[in-house]
């Protein structure tokens, strides 16, 4: 298959003509700074389709013997030859939720038994909906079901959905049979740009988040863009959140793209969504193939996330969105910064700006007190020895610490600021 | 650290000397084949204890940088620095059982907190005993508690007790937080030569036996033999259905070694004891090192498994040991190798005369029916694309082949000759 790579001083521009267009089209600039990124440039087309097709764009995640791609582009559900390839064995199980079950799960079923898999036979496990679900009891829905259809090591288990749906899977993945293939069909922007890459699965407990789970990498992602055409607004926006953590993190061009275009990513503009969900891709792999494990710069990724699971674990699961705690958490990491001297002020203005821009909340719940925040952020994974780590803005936009080293006044008092004692 | 390497060619005699004596020894002749097997020569003390120490016999599990030692010896909780190397961070958590807990618990926190340990805090969780309770609601209790006691990424659980204890407290390790250090105490003759050696964990799903788990290994194992002192005949007995299988798959000198030193383990000879471990872990750590996750010659170490848990997940968890239900797994598994012509008479005989002067059973419960074998049978794990591939000896002893090549017709007689139908 021939391939074609873009240096990393080479401008793209994501031609509109290959996305869904809805219409809605704002003028939207593309910076000159890329990553290296092949694009697949023989059309993959469907057997029962004479529909033209686009060929995905690829992001690869290196890593080594467990390197996969990313597929991302419009319509790729209907090009089944792409899911199809990295299908192992006979026999696939389909994990989704009430809510995408009727949106997708026809789709999926078509594009994993059409064309060249007629031996392939697929069950699906169809789970309820929302993050206050990803427990021990759902998850043992899976490996009932995997287990009642006699699944063996060869199946492959594919995840049609969310970040709730992507992380209970993979870790179902993970433990059935100690370990069998599987495939992230992400369906929102959350899991888009962020939680469907990089092996993190897992499931809460209720003293904490993503506390029981394992890295457990995919044999590829499929982010088909068109499945955001039925996510609701505040879904839409939640997953906005992790695409301005890595603006903030290591990326200022992307961050100043952003802020160009953040009314064109609220507008659903096809091309601005399919640039920052690649962009978004690229950050994410390329810190993952260089801390598959989070020893250290894996854990930038979770810039906001300290405050922001313990906004989730003390409201309580699925009272708000991940993003949306995540994005809270972002202006108290920004704060704490801000008070510790490590960044300047304009910082904390254009974090806030473009997150209320966004229409993400920049305060946690009112019930949330400091205690409610300390208890739970003692339990966090990112607490070494006692000691609680957290990721910092540091110096210019775009470059941030993950350290133990910072003055316990300044926590306290970010604390104090933004919630009741 | 001196060592002394004994090379495959030397003939190698374990010092009695060295061996809890109790006063049964049975003379024991022991094989020229051997293994390369360090022994550390610098005797480590107890800071605490004047008793002169015994170094360990080091078997080497070589796994790149997963590569950990199994320590073999008498009196090994009584050396702390054994242990202590191993445990990383400040936080320990011990998994064991109500009835090791009584036994070995207060041993086991001596030897992680005393003389150069003074930093570490050790919280324990006490878990009913037995295979019923290897499952998902027990497992929790385990997450419960590391929790609660706010153990972070950098603590060691520390599995203390027999197969159920080890499979469960490592696959507990490999979820929590998504991996945290582990290390395998084993304290039955059945984990000191199997289980806790390989990083196999898991735990029973009730259509099968260890559907739910993770490949991951321990940081080091400590076979302290004067744990088996405790242990109940039928339990110690059990254990030697594992032993057995090495002879029969690939270590012939040892099979003839057990057949002539039967009545020495079952006696309890401490030097008979430790030579079977040693040569058990060798053999184990061997094939491990090989094929970690079992894609092939890992397999062969389910002799009689795929039998034996059918049996044991037929007959209900727990109702038969796991090696009694190996065992009457290995004949099943030799019978059907003779009946497809793989092997001569004279090794079913040989096999039936050692389990029985073992005194385990050679024939499964009479309550398995020939229906029960089948549908329990086609959810193994070592079914691939609905193919049931077993483990069967084939050539002369300590020769086995792990296929899906095999006329059916010889595992239905089988089953039928073994149970009703």
């Amino acid at each position: 298959m021939a391939a074609n790579t873009i240096s990393p001083s080479t401008t793209f521009a994501v031609s509109k003509s290959t996305l869904h267009s809805r219409g809605c089209l704002i003028p939207i600039c593309f910076p000159s700074k890329s990553f290296s990124t092949s694009i697949s440039m023989s059309p993959v087309r469907s057997c029962t389709s004479q529909l033209s097709m686009t060929p995905p764009t690829v992001v690869e995640v290196d890593l080594g013997n467990r390197s996969y791609p990313i597929y991302i582009g419009a319509g790729l559900l209907h090009q089944p030859q792409l899911l199809q390839r990295h299908v192992h064995g006979k026999r696939v199980l389909v994990v989704t939720n009430e809510r995408v079950a009727p949106l997708y799960l026809d789709n999926t079923l078509h594009a994993l038994t059409n064309c060249a898999n007629p031996n392939v036979t697929v069950e699906s496990v169809i789970l309820p909906d929302g993050e206050k679900f990803k427990n021990m009891d759902t998850l043992m829905k899976v490996f009932d079901k995997a287990i009642e259809s006699r699944l063996d090591r060869r199946c492959t288990f594919v995840a049609l959905g969310g970040g709730v749906i992507g992380d209970m899977c993979g870790y179902a993945a993970a433990s059935y049979l100690r370990g069998v293939n599987f495939i992230q069909i992400p369906t929102t922007v959350m899991s888009q740009v962020d939680s469907s890459v990089g092996g993190k699965t897992g499931i809460n407990h209720p003293l904490g988040k993503n506390m029981i789970g394992a890295f457990y990498q995919p044999q590829c992602v499929l982010v088909d863009t068109d499945t955001l055409n039925t996510l609701p607004d505040r879904e839409m926006v939640s997953g906005l959140a992790e695409v301005i953590k890595y603006g903030l993190i290591r990326d200022a061009d992307f961050f100043e793209w952003l802020e160009k275009n953040i009314a064109a990513l609220l507008a659903r503009d096809p091309a601005a969504l399919a640039y920052a969900i690649k962009r978004s891709c690229e950050n994410k792999a390329d810190v993952v193939s260089q801390d598959e494990k989070e020893s250290g710069l894996r854990a930038t990724l979770n810039l906001g996330h300290t405050f922001g699971h313990a906004i989730e674990t003390g409201f309580g699961y699925g009272e708000w969105l991940h993003g949306e705690a995540v994005a809270a958490g972002t202006v108290m990491a920004v704060d704490m910064s801000y008070r510790l001297g490590w960044i300047d002020y304009s910082i904390v203005e254009r974090v806030n700006n473009i997150l209320i821009r966004a229409k993400l909340p920049t305060t946690p719940p009112e019930s949330m007190t400091v205690s409610m925040f300390k208890s739970i952020m003692a339990v966090d994974k990112k607490v070494a020895d006692g000691l609680l780590r957290l990721i910092l803005l540091k110096g210019p936009l775009g470059n941030c610490v993950f350290t133990g080293d910072y003055d316990r006044e300044a926590l306290d008092a970010t604390l104090r600021a933004f919630s009741k004692s």
